[in-house]
């Protein structure tokens, strides 16, 4: 099945917005295997949003028409998406009336115009919006299947989750997506070591993160589901296989997430210690829902007096190695388990730039380290990229690190 | 004038990623003051390419298409351009030359198809792209403009920006865009404020970034700079006078950028102490490069344990009044003010969710605090949304409270 999506809205041509939501449809359409043609981004225009509607009944089978469902001079969608179907609009008194409460709810000062969120293309069958109060709208024309979303993007997520039961009626087929998560390998390590499953594997795709994070989606496609996941199974014991420890996780899991569990799990407490991460390490921990049950704070030491004064960081140390160097990770690693009283401590000292580099030194150099208990590990590593790349990659090279250990207690 | 845009790849209609060139392409062709009229997205498939190249050149007078310029068997448009332009494909021995040297340096295992890369549309001019391989093609069809930029973002913008004096010279009228960066006041608060000089401030655009984050874009076209730099100066000298301190910066400033500023300025130093923002803060000040000078550190007390025992908050107060509180915001920041030695220190303290709300203290209630030598300010805040917009809007309304601390000194 091929799809076409039709995305309206000055904003998206204007550079005010970044358009999301064809990533998001494109993700939802490939659950059901459903292949994206083409997206054509059109203006607030009656004429070109018809247009573009019956070009695209011609081509695709799924048209996705969204944005532009409020009821502002600008919000024209709604009369095209009639005007393209060939259909015309009809008041829906229960509708309306549903939004209505809404609208009062919120406090919104009711006039003639909201009477326009009751229109309805004839023949048209609206799906839920949680969110919003604008519904979906889902058309079938002749066995082409026109579906109209709101633009915003949590609603558009709401309604096409409410519709995936039309879409999955849709496909004659049944569709199995697992995405393995991998950290310390490049995409070309991973391509070498897999070269003699590649065959068995595919369909597999590589998408890189960040140099040395890549996430491999396995996609299968079957009428039964039960065989399905046999081979999914199957697939995956042969990614374990060969990329062993390198695989932190599946589908919505991060690095933070996977170290909650485990901490959790074991019981144990962290604490951070950080110089050129400058607290994105304790920001990514704490953006885990929960992590206060295992994550007690941390010391964002800049500047080697915090490094000395608060984590305890000998002055010799800092003076004959310096900041960047692998005693001063080791001690603020340390440190920072012993001021806060934790089970594990983590440590990064570098330099994230674009100033601060020597030649022995330079800039992307970081040192990263953890302490578990009495067992104290630090790594190095040369970054590439700008400040927020070097900050970027440290922090989640840290967190790995961190995986690694509590993987070996 | 005005464009449209063609961008393409089977990546950008697979989800694997999302475009963000769009949004690039337009915000520069604003400074040009040309308009973009839609954008196609197609996959790698020369006869897609070529339908939309040939349709955009009737409709539009610039027409940008991006990405699918490597030399693999899935790029395909260098040989779409060319058809869609109808001229030939011939060698550049020379450009070629050029790039040859580049993927030696790089390393790069040079085979007879990297020759494509000297390929260029016969009549096309070539625009430098000093991050890749893959220059952009600049033609000029009996008044048309067909631009071809490489799809890697950030080779995207180099190559624009290599093509900035073309545009230049396409465009009769300059255009001066000027940004006023808003902190504090909602967009319904600033249209209520500026409704007797919209008409004086037209064109003004009103760019929300998160509540009571809004970017305000002023945009004059004319042919005399100087009369619009005037003229420029003028609007801005009103948005000043209404908005008052609630403007933090212009373009490319932020919050973080422009207390650093302040700090260096006037020679001070600053920590934070964090519990519900778990490090963003931190994070924030130390995106900025060179904020080293003046950020000494900081520390996330995400436990009571934490907050009394490195930072010295009474554990009567913590069990009197609990954490998320006001005289525990201000402990806070004095805190790591004497635990650090800084002339400033800020705090935060609240309720991220989504648990660890009650009905006294509900999810996204936090205080937050700034002590400034002897003076210490507390300010509560109830923020609606997720966890991490919870955390994002209470770091930067900590980061605006020290810029009005700031000023006042």
């Amino acid at each position: 099945m091929k799809a076409i999506v039709i995305s309206v809205g000055d904003e998206l041509l204007t550079g005010r917005t970044l358009n999301t939501n064809l990533k998001t449809i494109a993700e939802f359409l490939g659950r059901y295997g459903i292949e994206i043609l083409r997206d054509c981004t059109v203006r607030d225009n009656q004429e070109e949003i018809v247009k573009s509607i019956k070009e695209a009944l011609k081509d695709a089978d799924v048209v996705i028409v969204t944005g532009g469902l409020g009821i502002t001079v600008d919000d024209v969608t709604r009369e095209a998406v009639a005007k393209g179907a060939g259909v015309k609009l009809i008041f829906d008194e229960k509708l309306y009336k549903e939004i209505e409460k809404k609208m009062i709810e919120r406090g919104v000062n009711i006039t003639e115009i909201h009477k326009n969120y009751g229109l309805v293309p004839k023949g048209f069958e609206l799906i839920k919006n949680d969110f919003g109060l604008a519904p979906g709208y889902w058309g079938n024309l002749n066995g082409k299947i026109l579906f109209v979303l709101p633009g915003p993007p949590h609603e558009l997520r709401n309604v096409l989750e409410n519709a995936a039961e039309k879409f999955s009626n849709l496909s004659p087929v049944n569709i199995l997506v697992k995405t393995v998560k991998t950290f310390g390998l490049k995409e070309s390590d991973i391509v070498e070591i897999l070269k003699d499953d590649i065959k068995f594997l595919t369909p597999i795709g590589f998408y890189p993160i960040v140099p040395g994070m890549v996430d491999l989606k396995l996609t299968l496609k079957g009428e039964d589901t039960e065989k399905l996941q046999e081979e999914m199974k199957k697939k995956i014991d042969i990614l374990k296989e060969r990329l062993g420890d390198a695989i932190y996780g599946y589908d919505g899991d991060t690095l933070q997430s996977v170290i909650g569990k485990m901490l959790r799990e074991k019981g144990l407490t962290i604490a951070t210690s950080e110089s050129c991460t400058g607290g994105l390490v304790a920001n990514l921990i704490t953006d885990v829902p929960g992590s206060s049950d295992y994550f007690k704070g941390g010391v964002v030491s800049y500047w080697n007096e915090v490094k000395h004064n608060v984590l305890g960081v000998s002055e010799v140390i800092l003076r004959h190695f310096g900041a960047v160097s692998e005693p001063v990770a080791i001690m603020m690693a340390e440190g920072v388990r012993n001021l806060l009283n934790t089970d594990v401590g983590l440590s990064t000292t570098g330099i994230a730039g674009p100033t601060g580099g020597t030649p022995e030194k330079p800039v992307g150099l970081v040192y990263m380290g953890v302490s578990i208990r009495g067992n104290t590990t630090v790594i190095e590593r040369i970054f590439k990229g700008d400040r927020l790349m070097v900050k970027k990659q440290a922090a989640l090279t840290v967190l790995n690190l961190v995986r690694l250990k509590l993987e070996e207690i």
